[in-house]
């Protein structure tokens, strides 16, 4: 028994039904009598929307990121915390790993500690086996559910992502067109982002007439001495390339720092492209060109879209904001 | 009424109280007896501390951190999550911000949520003014308090340091040994460890026989290229500097940069040292020499003591860790 059952019994909107179990006034004295007598009927007791009722909020948002050390999600959750903390909400953040017992685990352990929603960080939090994600379904029918970077379509869940797979595929066809011609795509851990931005590689050299081959594509290690060793050793077997594309900024400054060794000059010879547009991107020498996701925005937006959930307000379940190409010294 | 006064009262310290507390086997009857009267005299009830009873214990531990987009915090939070994880501890993270009313905030909204004890992580706990530190004091009367980076001399604070005084104190040593003369110390915000960074600094100059003057040590924004342009104007005023210390790798990033617009020669006519062995230290060219202040040893050190602390045992209330120079590209 739950919102989701109430709302179709009641053939009103999710939203609606959250709006009666706010007090929002914008709703009809029709619908909240419909609401409150189906609610009645199902013997649904709305126990942890009751908070929404002014009852018990903590005013708290739980935050679950895969890795504090990454840089993106750092960032990301710095943004976020500050932008809760302006709209007068605390949070706390469970770092989870990326197993997903962990992730579950979390997940409980917020909701156990009466959050009025969670959001979670990171497309790790998008398992490539669909039933894997039936926990956060579940947290979708006590609380609302913000996702950033990953997409699940379902009631009482919200995602604002960044356009992945357009990135990558427009940086390909924007460095064919410098006459580029061979490609490397390297990245460092399998995730839905990952996917998107393989993708957008695999479907931005076909657009450009150019020959993919599944070897292009690299799972590196997150490490930047390592990203180099593993360049120079596919150099010294003879493998050509021109064009270095990356899911991370890590992965680019080691591309920068095989560059260096190898006396290959950038970007004459090989164009490198980062991702994230971090830090990292401005120490390098020289420095990165970059998709910058802007995470601040990403970040601003899904706690701004939180904050109209909670007053009741009708909001689209998926913003997807464009990256854009910063260009800088390792890519025209 | 606290655990201090019934420590006090009956004559025993305050882990032997918490062991109690704990129903840690390794009490005498006789010394169990006697804290247990000495409660009940006093009228102690022990409504937080028995969780420890194993009536109510979450094995949740709360952490603070002011920042987690700062590198070196957030590595840290990464470390202490995966060490209280291996020992079957959740944690929440709040990020405080700098803020003293969010760090109190925050602090009392963890205790609220039953947290097993709480991590402090950082020098920006430790409030210039003394008295702006009784919260913490506070807190230490309910559940074990960890520092990381901040000492406070307080029954139930636990403190786990590095060395940053000596640290910089060795490094001014180690470039005057070079030839070098002229020293800039650049730091970004006021914390105790910058406190003792700078006090490094003054002190390892006058051992060396230095000239000191309070001019050298500069305030700069957290940001490369700010620092850059700030070096690159002190040095068009006609200053001039041969070795330049930092409290922050960012800061050692932003010092690369300047010598690279300036035509400067790195280390020939400019030592750069960092601080934090961060990632951003291996992005340069050259690569940073930097200050490692062991943020993987400072965060499981805390992780374990507050473990055997939880168990009842004995600790020492301040641990200090050496730092070590890594020697790179930009010092000897």
């Amino acid at each position: 028994m739950n919102i989701y059952d109430v709302s179709k019994k009641a053939g009103v909107s999710i939203a609606t039904v959250s709006r009666v179990l706010n007090g929002n006034p914008n709703v009809s004295e029709k619908t909240k009598d419909k609401v409150l007598s189906v609610m009645d009927e199902l013997g649904y007791t709305p126990n942890v929307f009751a908070r929404g009722l002014g009852l018990n909020t903590m005013h708290t948002i739980g935050i679950l990121c895969s890795d504090s050390s990454d840089t993106f999600l750092a960032n990301a959750v710095y943004y976020i915390e500050q932008a809760l903390r302006k709209n007068g909400y605390e949070s706390f953040l469970c770092c989870t790993g990326y197993e997903l017992e962990n992730k579950k685990k979390y997940l409980h352990l917020l909701l156990s500690k009466r959050v009025d929603a969670v959001i979670l960080v990171g497309s790790h939090y998008l398992e490539a086996n669909k039933s894997d994600n039936d926990y956060i379904l579940s947290a979708a029918e006590k609380v609302p559910v913000m996702m950033i970077n990953g997409y699940l379509n379902h009631p009482n869940i919200f995602c604002t992502l960044c356009d992945d797979y357009q990135a990558v595929y427009d940086a390909v066809i924007r460095l064919v067109s410098h006459g580029k011609k061979n490609f490397l795509f390297l990245y460092r851990s399998d995730s839905s982002s990952s996917r998107s931005k393989i993708k957008g590689f695999k479907d931005g050299m076909t657009a450009a007439g150019l020959p993919f081959s599944e070897d292009t594509v690299c799972l590196c290690s997150n490490d930047i001495i390592a990203t180099k060793d593993f360049l120079l050793s596919l150099y010294k077997e003879g493998h050509i390339f021109d064009a270095i594309l990356t899911a991370e900024d890590v992965l680019a400054v080691g591309a920068v720092k095989f560059a260096g060794a190898s006396g290959i000059r950038i970007p004459e010879d090989l164009e490198i492209v980062g991702y994230n547009n971090s830090l990292l991107g401005i120490c390098t020498e020289p420095e990165l060109s970059t998709l910058d996701n802007h995470v601040e925005t990403l970040s601003i937006t899904t706690v701004n879209t939180l904050m109209r959930i909670l007053k009741g307000a009708d909001v689209p379940n998926k913003t997807t904001i464009s990256n854009d190409f910063i260009a800088r010294g390792t890519a025209y």
